[in-house]
């Protein structure tokens, strides 16, 4: 078994970093509490300690253009810790095991607030922004593909660990929507469970 | 394998029913293409052809009271559909496969606008809002007991059904987002063939 630190907490404190950085790091802290629709560009500015003129300067498209910003950054670091979970264990089940617990972890010690920002913007445009939607596609697309990879280090098809990845990436997923609406661990401890027990007999390591 | 007809869109072509059913059966799906938070109550009473001064008759608690009465009519309605999926098959994994099959008309028969008006609200307000976070997890509740219901039927012990049902349901509606951004059927379709398999292998029906 292999721990995983999953380090989303790390933009906290952003007092050094420049404002851009800041309105995005809030921008995501925020999606993921409280949902893309429901964030107001004046709280947003206001919690990030931007003056009101550095949204506009830095994000001349308004809201659209920070939220797809916003995604795309989600994306990459959370396919960056996923690619980081896979190459930390050795037997590739147990990594999809660490993703899981590192996201009860996430839950838990945020008090239910940390969702996925890329669910919840998904949840609130996906059907009414073009310019939102797809961002949010590819940054499934990319951690789909970066699980996909993880499980076909063991010599799984490249179609079979994509199809494999889809189910654990959306199996996580709705479990963090069932955590954070009960306000407890127990749906992604236990789709986690049976995830983990589908991964190892298709990887025939039971 | 069985049919399911999930009329999901029966409360379509309102005329006839009264304006308290006309504003919570556009609330429904206003929430399900484009969440709560994004819905106002002034476009709601327009979709709905509902006097404004309706909308504080029925709902004097406000967008609140309405989005709760939403989730519960929604938790329901969804509720007796799934009961009726296991009531229509012998065997409780073909009932799973028509579900995760009459989402995936759902979504795409609705341009993938029609997803899960509970996850919708979840998403937006679990943080924020206790008094609809409460219906959106008894929702969940609901439905995880009406499948673990059906999962049981076989004999599979209540805790083991209960934890089985929470898994489905939570990878139902992880595929179902994955799907909306995606806008195509795939992960539907890749979710349920792996969670269809490992309910037949956990009801030892291989």
């Amino acid at each position: 078994m292999c721990y995983l630190g999953f380090d989303i907490g790390a933009r906290k404190g952003l007092g050094m970093k420049d404002t851009r950085e800041r309105l995005l790091a809030t921008g995501e802290r925020l999606f993921r509490t409280q949902g893309y629709s429901g964030t107001g560009l004046k709280q947003l500015a206001q919690e990030a300690e931007a003056p009101w003129s550095s949204m506009y300067h830095f994000f001349p498209g308004g809201k659209q253009q920070l939220g797809a910003e916003v995604v795309r950054c989600a994306a990459d670091r959370y396919g960056a810790l996923l690619a980081k979970a896979f190459a930390s264990c050795s037997d590739p089940a147990d990594a999809v095991a660490a993703i899981f617990k590192a996201e009860a972890r996430i839950l838990s010690e945020s008090d239910f607030r940390n969702g996925c920002p890329v669910a919840s913007v998904t949840l609130d445009v996906a059907s009414t922004v073009e310019e939102l939607r797809v961002p949010c596609a590819k940054a499934f697309d990319l951690w789909i593909g970066t699980i996909a990879q993880g499980l076909g280090a063991t010599g799984l098809a490249a179609k079979e660990a994509k199809a494999l990845a889809s189910y654990v990436l959306a199996s996580l997923e709705g479990a963090i929507v069932l955590s954070r609406a009960e306000k407890r661990v127990a749906p992604l401890e236990r789709t986690g469970t049976f995830v983990v027990q589908t991964v190892r007999t298709k990887l025939g390591q039971r």
